[in-house]
């Protein structure tokens, strides 16, 4: 049974501690009615989505990101045209966005406490560290973990120096997570364990449609499914 | 000799191993410059400061903070009337910021050299982490470097946990940097070492006017000074 030998259990922040996704897509929504006067909704949807393609390499993941390319899609949208007092309100949902109150995973806090007697825990995350600092403090789950992991990206790269910065070798880390591009396949490929679940939406740029079969992988429904395991 | 049990030297990254603070300095220049139309550049700077600082806690530090802060600062000195094209070169200037080259600190790179021989080191900074990721790589410095520890402010609770999760004691370690705010008081506040390398240009939010006098406190000229007591 490999999963004795697990020391260290990281969990994903974003959609799998809290609800995340469902802000970001909230304010695309409103981005998209604002913006109506000048183009379609689904096509300035899609517009605002390549802007933030653009912009990951140099601006990484996050609100304040986020909130930067809106402005930029808002003025490639409008060619010029839109208003300040729009890019004003665009100012004042990023801000909205980082103070939003925190809205729990079902089940997740019940099952850290019982997990963090057992194991170290600790959250690993691509989030902006400021933010995910505040969101963990807010959530009342920061007792359960050791630290927090950040990471500007989930690569195998990252998830090797992480490992070997927890001290511990690849088969005693399992990482748990709701992106499957982000929190499982790197770190199935490194040797490692993951665990999948899922949250019911999935931003377009962590989207993978592949079937994953492997032995040190597993999906759940929630949270509380982990304890019937570990 | 207490210096002889550090373990750890930890780094602090902009002004103390590149330049930095410059580059927002000439950013604010040619900020007021462009807003010389609304208000007299003094002004528009000290506005611009003010509404830094009342973004600092949910925004934290680094470029994109500042990008936003400069396009809210903008549309107050304008009243609302700042032309969008303006927006947009607020916005170009902070991915300028974001991919401006690498000027390394005088002598810091032969200094590192000889000291990771020794020593462990790590950077340590308040900074965005992909932007200092970056620049880490860019620098030709992370060979010297254990890792990067980020934190979201240097407060005595921050390095406190920085000691712990380095697995050393208070006296084990050393942080060195060019603000007596955030890279000395607190560090010696904790028990630990701090050493000072002051940059030519320090932040209005850095500055302090105090004396300091501590048996745990060295302040130098260069960084090559470092190699004459470690």
């Amino acid at each position: 049974m490999p999963l004795k030998k697990i020391k260290v259990i990281a969990f994903d922040a974003d959609d799998t501690l809290w609800v995340n996704e469902t802000f970001f897509r909230k304010a695309e929504e409103e981005f998209c009615e604002l913006l109506i006067d000048f183009m379609p909704k689904e096509q300035a949807n899609k517009l605002l989505f390549d802007v933030e393609m653009q912009n990951l390499p140099i601006y990484g993941y996050g609100i304040k990101p986020f909130t930067l390319s809106l402005i930029e899609a808002a003025i490639n949208i409008s060619n010029g045209n839109v208003p300040i007092t729009l890019v004003q309100k665009l100012i004042d949902k990023g801000k909205e966005m980082l103070q939003e109150p925190i809205e729990l995973i079902d089940g997740i806090d019940q099952t850290l406490r019982q997990l963090s007697q057992q194991y170290r825990l600790v959250v690993a995350t691509k989030g902006d560290l400021l933010d995910q600092e505040r969101k963990l403090i807010k959530s009342g789950l920061e007792k359960y973990f050791h630290h927090i992991e950040i990471v500007s990206d989930k690569t195998e790269k990252n998830y090797t120096k992480l490992v070997k910065h927890l001290d511990i070798s690849e088969n005693e880390f399992l990482m748990v997570g709701n992106s499957l591009k982000s929190d499982i396949l790197p770190v199935l490929n490194i040797g490692a364990h993951a665990f999948h679940i899922p949250f019911h939406t999935t931003w377009e740029h962590e989207m993978i449609h592949e079937e994953i079969t492997h032995t040190n992988f597993r999906s759940f429904t929630k949270a509380s499914e982990l304890l019937e395991v570990l």
